[in-house]
């Protein structure tokens, strides 16, 4: 007779880890694996001439996610791209991700297989393999992903490189991760945007013999447009850039859903976080075909000398965590 | 005039980070260090014919660690010993680590501070650069520390490969851990144990043309002896071992300090935690010289055809999650 296995408490810490291993056995299995789930660490073999890049990021109950807002799928998709974007945003290709949970002993299997489910199907998807982990006991579910890539010597995608002039690009559209939190706030039906890293427009960028420089837009496009162009937040900007609202990428319906939901549309372009595509800039007389890649790639201004952001008409604080 | 600064609401977001930039700079300066704290990713340079190996593990406030137990700069110490543990396990080198630190507004910058000084004096002790990592607010705060290590192609140490006959050894001593808890359970001081990671031992082990295998010492001797030997813990073991209790390494005056703190010996021996030692096999006849090591090396047993481990005479629990 099986025992009724509803929380973590059921399930017992093994069972939690068999769990995690049965279910995320395939995702752990690719060519670069040497060894995945089960030792003390795994291990991951990089090409001849590859450098590692590594980036770790948590989402948190109730901060960056609730169970009531989003599926379990969809979160651990989300957990999986939020990471791999960094790697885009490096120009590198995935290696392998762990992943750190923390959760009390009363949260429900259910919401954990979600979150396996859509880890899983994110790392057939983008080709990152889940390669080990850890559990521990905490008050508040908190998911931890470290992601590690490889990426050619000397082939990163740095900040900071920007100079006058540069065009600036942006990949995608902006505004749908704030349109679907707004919508399940509103609606109650569980609603949030899993970004797509986008991985094969980091690499061409990596691949160029040219001055670039990139970051993915956690934040908000003003807030990581500072960053990008060398701001820290704390000291002046040594650069700034003129950008058209205008020409800023819209999802489909945009204009409508903002009126919809009560959102000024501006706002959400410039100051909307967590959609997660990648902002970059290139010397104006670089050659880059734009048009090869699964998102559009639009330019949408320029780096200038003038330190500040031009043209964009609202303010451009991004989210905060303190 | 400068605000008093006494919580991470107080600092702000951003400087948090500036804060922990400015305290980690050092530390994430190396050769293998292509690029550090400050970008999407860190990127990291292994030697040639070298694979990653990679481990995550977190400390949960309440859980594995508490303010009034220890010292800020003890458990930042803590924090990276217990994850560079795990890449002497796997007999690999230090390439550098990343820390997502989750925390509520209102924890005080010094506990923070102590930290940062932890790490960083860790960091320096054994060599492992500090590349990056996140900050997340939450209800409660937890460090997570994911670590890379390279090891030579073909080289890492896993467990599963011991056969009957072979022998058992452990680095160190065993008990130290529960010692100092209990002490600070008892007597209200700061008193926690920082392991010391087998660094050097795990990379002689690596370099032996023999079949090692190698595991640290979490949960407890019995609890990972039965893992090393290929035990999940929800399937039957498929070896065992003797044990001779009389000759597992304790520290100086351990039986009276069990006396006085009102422990069993013998219990904390096999089930104690957190020592963080290494427990590896080698066949019978290998030659290895255990004098050259920071730590001693202590042969304790034998590995043995028949399931179940035998001779130390008390119950082979370790610490359970849920």
């Amino acid at each position: 007779m099986l025992r009724d296995v509803k929380t973590l408490a059921d399930l017992g810490e093994f069972g939690l880890i068999a769990r995690i291993r049965s279910r995320l056995a395939r995702s752990a299995a690719a060519p670069g694996v040497v060894l995945g789930i089960g030792d003390d660490a795994a291990v991951l073999r990089p090409r001849a001439n590859e450098d590692i890049v590594v980036s770790t990021d948590a989402l948190v109950e109730g901060v960056h996610f609730c169970w009531q807002n989003e599926t379990g799928r969809a979160l651990g998709a989300r957990i999986l791209a939020v990471n791999l974007s960094d790697l885009a945003a490096m120009g590198a290709r995935p290696l392998g991700a762990v992943i750190a949970l923390a959760a009390p002993p009363g949260l429900a299997v259910r919401h954990v297989d979600g979150v396996l489910a859509g880890l899983a199907a994110g790392a057939a998807r983008w080709g990152c393999p889940l390669v080990g982990g850890n559990i521990a006991r905490a008050r508040q579910t908190s998911w931890t992903v470290t992601i590690l890539g490889a990426v050619r010597r000397g082939r990163e995608l740095r900040r900071g490189r920007a100079r006058p002039g540069d065009t600036i690009f942006v990949t995608g559209s902006l505004g749908r991760s704030s349109l679907a939190r707004r919508r399940a706030e509103r609606t109650g039906v569980a609603s949030r945007y899993v970004p797509e890293p986008r991985l094969d427009v980091g690499r061409a960028l990596g691949k160029l013999k040219a001055r670039v420089s990139c970051i993915d837009i956690s934040d908000g496009l003003a807030s990581d447009l500072g960053q990008l162009l060398g701001g820290t937040g704390l000291e002046d900007e040594r650069l700034g850039a003129e950008v058209d609202l205008a020409a800023l990428p819209r999802p489909r319906g945009f204009a409508a859903s903002c009126r919809r939901l009560h959102l000024d549309p501006a706002t959400v372009l410039v100051s909307g976080g967590e959609d997660y595509e990648l902002l970059f800039t290139l010397p104006r007389r670089q050659r880059f075909d734009a048009s090869r890649f699964e998102a559009p790639v639009h330019a949408i201004g320029r780096v200038s000398r003038e330190p500040g952001i031009r043209g964009l008409g609202v303010g451009a604080d991004g989210f905060r965590h303190f």
